[in-house]
């Protein structure tokens, strides 16, 4: 089996976003089924979501066998070696920028594909990027990470826009806007948790 | 840009709805990018569960670029003028019940142009005007209102066994059948907030 | 109306499913409308998440009245009889395993029927038989029972690869894979609420 360059960086985001999931659950001291779950509906509940908002069923992960074994494999290293995945921290969460970005523009795809308004599609990209993380957070009953600190679905955001602005005004598409995109993505994400940096918050 | 009558009262809703979701998202700290995904949650949740339900794909909210823009405004205005906002409770709460009734009836449409049984038909309707709201409790942490205070479903109810009866027995249907309806999920809505009515709960 | 055996298991796990989530209802001090509405996303939330992932739709209670009509008589007969009902703990703990083992089959037998892989189509089956419950605890605010306590989908986990291994590799199929299947979901779901088994729990 020969990977694509893309197919790698996609499936190392699967797994870190698997293992967010599943350090949630062993947070919450969920069992092992449980555990799996939660891993699952991490990774692949953003485009799950937007597959559904869109038609598009079978849903993506029901005939995605590379990324299921991403995800079983991200909830067993995660439940055999816990504590020293946590040491992991910096590793891991370049991987979860990794797919965050890639997530983000393979949704914008797929919107552009159903012939959707382009800003529906922006918004189908962040879903994709961002939803799971949502869905385990509400499931393990916290405030979603996602709305309340950190700038996550904002580099997503920024970086959606980016990719359909490059394409529709300066002509720029496919393999180029894609990486640029991602990487715009990516470094925002990055540099805005290396320095602690959060969107204002409002407060009643 | 002419807007009809009916128009008119389902932006009011979306508004109003929207303006909830940014209320909550504030009320919990919420930062920019999660209050602006909060309005659109609880402003399109019902119609987009009720489309999942019913195969009506790509959702309605997609390609409905009036409410995506009063929802945008909504969270906008929220946003800058939220102490203001906060003290026309009792015209956002009246925009709401609007909100609820056009909604009901739009959701019991939809299942009736599907061929579904009708009492099937009147829980779209329901599940149309308040799903939204249920989906911000949920995603915010907090007990569904829905379930637990107000006349609120069983307004949306009310208003849509009537609807249904009024077109299979006496054969009243049409605007003149929906304007009724409408206007008894607004009575019941905005009656029983003044009064403070609620219904029975139900205790252990 | 005749009644075959098959529909009469699955009619006692919706039933069962559903006093569950008028049971979390009143936990919760919801009110009717509340009641009735948790007792049906309890029951039939499971089947519901699985056809729309699939994309059949509309979604299979939509029209299937048998399972609504008992679906409401749980809820009646949970909010009239509540004291009693709660001293029916044991019978309505073999209706609920009743209803797992059922549902895990139904799911499967959709996921085989949309030519899906068969590790989909047991996963197909778990969510069948057990995200109604999750959804129960994710609206009430619990952590989900699903993923911290007891054998629940560990037992539809068994049972379905159970079935899918009997038809793949030793060509039992039909009716006597599946009622066996069930036997053995309903049997490891019982003994181990019995006995107060739990799957390992994992600890931060």
């Amino acid at each position: 089996m020969h990977l694509t360059f893309i197919q790698v960086l996609e499936l190392l985001g699967t797994f870190a976003f698997a293992v967010s999931g599943a350090t949630a659950a062993i947070n919450k001291s969920y069992d092992v089924i449980g555990l799996l779950a939660l891993a699952f509906i991490t990774a692949i509940g953003g485009g799950t979501v937007r597959d559904l908002l869109i038609g598009a069923t079978p849903v993506a992960w029901m005939t995605d066998e590379l990324s299921n074994t991403a995800i079983i494999a991200a909830a067993i290293i995660a439940t055999l070696f816990f504590s020293y995945v946590k040491k992991l921290n910096r590793l891991l969460s370049t991987f979860d920028a990794i797919g965050l970005g890639m997530f983000t523009i393979t949704g914008i795809n797929k919107g552009v594909a159903a012939g959707l308004p382009l800003p529906v599609c922006v918004a189908l990209g962040v879903i994709t990027g961002t939803f799971g993380g949502l869905l385990r957070d509400v499931i393990c009953g916290e405030q979603p990470i996602l709305f309340t600190r950190e700038i996550y679905a904002a580099a997503s955001l920024a970086g959606g826009i980016l990719y359909i602005v490059a394409g529709r005004y300066s002509g720029v598409t496919g393999d180029i806007a894609q990486s640029v995109s991602v990487a715009v993505i990516v470094t925002i994400r990055l540099v805005s948790l290396r320095n602690n940096w959060q969107l204002p918050r409002l407060r009643a």
